[in-house]
């Protein structure tokens, strides 16, 4: 991170602020403190105001704050964060309007009027949409996440014995990110065999056997960005319906790919991954096709049937579509995509480990 | 989980919701879901009513609500959660407030408000004050999750090595708890030498020294519950001043948990902690002394010197003063109490590995 990189952010967001005709903006969910102010801790809360961007943390960030933070003032409080803020913003001259993320709790909108009396308008979507377009640390940023999350796949894989359980299996590619200085972007998801026909599944007790399949669904965080990804394997033999699946899935994720660019409709990608699997004669799925990604695992934009906007370039985002058969089996293939000014670029690609072409692999057991 | 707590629940939230003169009650914070469904997923919306329980979800937990619900409706939506919820309301008979838990972000509630003309009124801390008491079923939750952190930890020192980096060690507690069918409850903190003079310091790549000091702040979340510790461990030679330290905090620690018992104020607990460390001339510290943990890992209620309530029996708390001294050193001891019907039990209490009583630990590297 850089101060210029902050700087540009911090215009943009102001222009914003200007047009929706505020007079300053807090800000208080941790992705928009962070990606104004550089500061990675939480419990903070950041003020944008048109000449100053203060932070309000305590006493357990202050140290950290001061090292992260870039042209930006940092205040600890000792009360209440909605005193404080309110506070800060008494002392600007003609404040009439104060906008507000409006991600924040209702309860805390409540606590806030208590101690003021200005105006207060939470305000959708305006860091959020200046977050949606990334910058080229963060696309990178992304990318470094991608490359670890692979390096730890590629760490663990070998490690897979029968019996290990999914959690164990899990708990093996977690701590390898954690050797490699990063962490896992969500809950990793193991599910062994039929379990992966659950698209959430939480890794359990289930050892695996000696014919069976692996889901991997996982990411890393990195210098705070994540990545998620999403591979199936298979261990010892693998049924005819499990390999027409995992065509057909892999086929879906591949036309909604190659609908990625710039004024696109998002929805054209996501009809275009569930009609192959219609085409191919398999069971629609009930989540996303995609969604965005950067400082939180899940942002806009959101690639679904009711999307109703156009890809952007700097925009990144996963293609994930599934098969899921309950009690029998669940596919899913998630690459992270990055659209271009042109069309669009694998960010999650990795030549080192041969994972980023989604490819059925074969692992048997010694 | 059984049917009868879930009941048993139910019937204290319908209580409150009655007393404060509400029709139905729309749940969405994921704790709030699970505690009354017994639903471990996310994403999913609940709604209590005076005669049923309805959780909302979508086709990737339809399967996992199935299993896991107890005497409560599930609804597969298909469309936006406001407009399932708001359609399912639309069906009972005479409501006119519909309550809404006030974690709510501002946001939804501005959606709801498009697809209905009732009164919705966030109503603050329903769910939570019940949760903030437990019943037997949490409270053997959350002992149980202490053993098989601490367990992770006596798993994860003798693997201690020079050069270890904080990173690496916390990857291996975390890799431990996951393989005792565990997760972490928060990330977990490692804090070599004077980083630990950062409460949140977030593990990097700083290396273990043949002198050194060790802060591990940790926690597993078991079954849907949490539990959330901290010790301190030296390594070799340990200076005086860091001695110092660590009797002022144990101090500290142990007159403020002398404090806990039904009736006392919380900010009597507080105090006592603060008066120890200031009479030991160390340095006040900027956070709260504990805090209520159980589905979350921090909820209600919250200790410190502007609480404004007393201990009940059935809550659980952490209690953890620290000192922090930048550049130098950190030392914090946290440990979770239960308040019971006449004083205190040590719930994080482990006697297998005697980390139960917190005391300095020496670790000569092999």
């Amino acid at each position: 991170m850089d101060e210029k990189t902050i700087k540009t952010r911090i215009k943009a967001i102001r222009n914003l602020i200007r047009s929706k005709k505020l007079d300053c903006l807090i800000l208080t969910a941790v992705e928009n403190v962070t990606y104004t102010t550089a500061f990675s801790g939480d419990d903070s809360w950041a003020l944008i105001t048109p000449r100053s961007v203060i932070l309000f943390t305590d006493s357990r960030y202050t140290e950290q704050a001061a090292s992260e933070c870039f042209g930006c003032r940092i205040i600890d409080r000792k009360g209440p964060m909605v005193k404080a803020v309110t506070t800060a913003i008494a002392r600007l001259r003609s404040v009439r309007v104060i906008g507000l993320d409006s991600k924040v709790p209702v309860s805390v909108l409540k606590e806030l009027k208590k101690y003021t009396k200005l105006r207060i308008k939470p305000v959708p979507n305006i860091v959020e949409s200046c977050r949606a377009v990334k910058d080229p640390h963060e696309i990178k940023a992304i990318a470094a996440a991608a490359k670890i999350a692979w390096q730890s796949l590629a760490l663990t894989l070998p490690k897979i014995k029968p019996s290990i359980t999914e959690t164990t299996l899990a708990g093996l590619i977690d701590f390898n990110m954690r050797k490699l200085n990063a962490r896992t972007s969500f809950d990793t998801i193991v599910a062994f065999g039929p379990n992966a026909s659950r698209p959430h599944h939480q890794p359990g007790t289930r050892k695996l056997r000696t014919n069976d399949t692996i889901l991997i669904d996982f990411g890393a965080i990195y210098n705070g960005y994540c990545c998620d990804m999403t591979r199936c394997f298979t261990i010892g033999k693998v049924s005819g319906l499990y390999r027409r699946v995992y065509a057909a899935v892999f086929a879906a994720q591949q036309a909604a790919i190659a609908q990625i660019a710039p004024g696109v409709k998002l929805t054209q990608a996501d009809a275009a991954a569930r009609q192959v699997l219609k085409d191919c004669g398999m069971p629609n799925y009930g989540h996303g096709t995609g969604h965005g990604l950067g400082l939180e695992i899940h942002e806009n934009p959101f690639i679904s049937a009711t999307s109703d906007t156009t890809f952007e370039p700097g925009q990144t985002i996963t293609i994930e579509p599934g098969v899921y058969i309950p009690g029998k089996l669940g596919v899913r293939i998630e690459d992270d995509i990055l659209v271009t000014d042109s069309s669009h670029k694998i960010i999650s690609k990795d030549r080192q480990h041969n994972f980023s072409k989604p490819q059925l692999k074969y692992y048997h057991l010694k």
